[in-house]
């Protein structure tokens, strides 16, 4: 399903042959990994009954995405149009973009509902709606929106009492559009620290989303959507009644800003940056690599938590860690490696010339510099395939 | 210059027209601005009697690097090898390959030059100088190598009078290859805080360079190349005397990091990132935007600095700044905005659907995040040019 309202070449989403042995910095992923962390959160979610609206935005991959759905393509959640576009192009037709509606981008949503797409929007205020409204008016597409409700104060989004969803839903419905539901992301719960709170964080969620919707309800608005997710959310909730689906997108992947709130291990991150040691400071102990913030990004997402971990940590290319090395510090195209502060490890011997992988602070963000995904041989270390990443709006 | 070594598409350098109105995010450019910042580099360092290398890192587009030189291929420097095989492609013969060497790159420098492109690589240990040796004794390619001083104990380099210059010296020229001189960067430059403290940042990056320059003549070396550069020295240097270019790339856009150590005022800045209001908090002062970090990157590089300028400044479309309004938050495609702190500045009343210009933190690492800059008419506000971005490595 080609889309002719897409002015910019769509990317091919099939993957690759491998084209040579690439030079650093390359981004590689794990698929016995990344199938893992899926396998564990559509298992607990199966446990308590919630379908899962997997999140793209965080790989931005067809490949990653068929791994999600065995192949096939299911619900997913976009924070852009044009991972919309590209998926629909790829035969997706339940998309939910997950961002609050610019109102200038609504051609852009009728051509991808003509061309066979249920894309739901996002809106939080009555000027959204009315934009909804309107050209669900003048084009007859009726479009499905969310409303925006904040459980936790971190970003966008209603108090779950706030009369003026009800306003919404109404100027949407007035106008022909469709009041669906409610979507809430508890962004909070990124800076949860212990169980206990991501538990609560969690229950906020679930709790926020079932009042916000059964006030909708009561005004006589269907609503039958109420969406929650994050990452630590999903991996925490206890119980979700009431809710009708779960997004979440940085699970396939984690990073190490999961692992410092507890979702995860460290050996669960299914992604890494390799790199190239290109020099030493024998006096500073540093370790200088060509990796820099152009390969991690400039995310230090870990350094309000109890361990900061710079950059990235620091791995050996079949797996183990170094001891104690961190990425401490980054310009364009450098990295520098130290041994933490305290530590009782040595600085490895790492001559010029040697390949390490960088474990990512922020996931979503590491990947947002690469163009690619290369998958290893583990016997030969040679590339077995290329997965092409989408970028731009 | 086609180059056969790449086996990745080289993107259109060309600028090509525009395809309809744009929609957010997106980086504009204000060709203006990139003249008037190159002609005042230029007019500096032509009073110094010093030439400019310039770093096309920052912009890492063609059409840029035709402004800095009248349209002709000039002396450039570049922070990649994806960076020099893509200008080859367009007929600039003179490149200088800042980042110190990976040997397992050396066959793409060979192909360079084999292309005809007089390519010198970095490097600041004897393991490098080895391999360069190595290549150019199996290849019959001379590489020319610098040899990396560190003037300011911030990144790669030896210091100035580490006599393993002398063994890297050695090294090259045993195996054939040329000991071109040295190169500094004075990254500690940009943690200056005054006027003076800038200017004796150049002195030391100049008289760092002579001195180690000096030992390897006295060594029986020519090593007549002593390249200095960033753009706050470039912008602070008094002298110049012994130095034979200079090297800057972000003077081209400037950014608030650099306006913040007082090389430029936030008027000079030619780059921004325009957005659209998504949202309000009315209750915490806050407007929501399409553009996060995914827009302007994770770069927070004032943080340091006395005046903190979050994730960057807002502009309206036509100019103005509005009155201490900072981007203070950002997630991956939600940029918050609020009043700075203490100020008596009201928040603006930006409706949804209102497009600002968000200016950058750090220009190279927001242009990172795009893959091209529109040129907007400034009296319609149409597209009237795209600029290509280079990617990758």
């Amino acid at each position: 399903m080609p889309l002719t309202s897409d002015t910019r070449p769509v990317p091919a989403g099939e993957v690759r042959p491998a084209e040579g042995q690439p030079e650093t910095p390359f981004l590689v992923v794990d698929p016995e990994r990344v199938g893992r962390n899926i396998a564990r959160l559509r298992s607990r979610l199966a446990g308590l009954g919630t379908p899962l609206r997997p999140h793209v935005k965080t790989a931005k991959s067809l490949a990653v995405a068929r791994l999600l759905f065995d192949g096939e393509p299911g619900p997913i959640t976009v924070s852009t149009l044009r991972e919309a576009e590209a998926f629909a192009g790829y035969g997706y037709t339940d998309i939910l973009y997950a961002v609050g509606l610019a109102p200038q981008k609504l051609d852009r949503v009728v051509a991808l509902h003509r061309a066979g797409v249920d894309l739901q929007v996002l809106v939080d205020s009555v000027a959204q709606a009315e934009a909804v409204a309107a050209v669900t008016t003048r084009t007859g597409v009726r479009v499905p929106a969310l409303i925006e409700v904040d459980c936790d104060g971190h970003r966008s989004g209603l108090r779950p009492d706030d009369p003026t969803a009800v306003r919404i839903a109404e100027t949407l419905e007035r106008g022909g559009a469709e009041a669906r539901g409610v979507l809430l992301h508890a962004g909070g719960s990124y800076h949860c620290r212990s169980r206990e709170e991501l538990v609560a964080a969690a229950e906020n969620e679930r709790a926020s989303g079932v009042r916000a919707a059964d006030r909708l309800r009561a005004a006589g608005f269907a609503a039958p959507v109420v969406s929650v997710g994050s990452t630590p959310t999903a991996h925490a909730a206890a119980d979700l009644t009431g809710v009708t689906e779960v997004r979440a997108g940085n699970f396939v992947f984690f990073d190490l800003v999961m692992a410092g709130i507890g979702v995860c291990g460290v050996d669960d991150l299914a992604m890494s940056v390799v790199v190239t040691v290109i020099g030493h400071q024998p006096g500073k102990g540093w370790i200088v690599t060509d990796g820099g913030w152009m390969a991690t990004s400039r995310d230090r997402g870990t350094s309000g938590q109890p361990v900061d971990q710079g950059y990235g940590l620091v791995a050996r290319l079949d797996g183990p860690l170094y001891p104690d090395l961190v990425m401490t510090d980054a310009s364009q195209e450098h990295g520098i490696l130290t041994v933490r502060p305290g530590s009782p490890a040595a600085l490895p011997n790492l001559p010029v010339g040697t390949r390490v992988r960088i474990l990512p602070i922020h996931a979503c963000a590491t990947a947002a510099q690469h163009d690619e995904y290369l998958v290893l041989d583990p016997a030969t270390g040679g590339v077995t395939e290329i997965w092409p990443r989408l970028r731009g709006w």
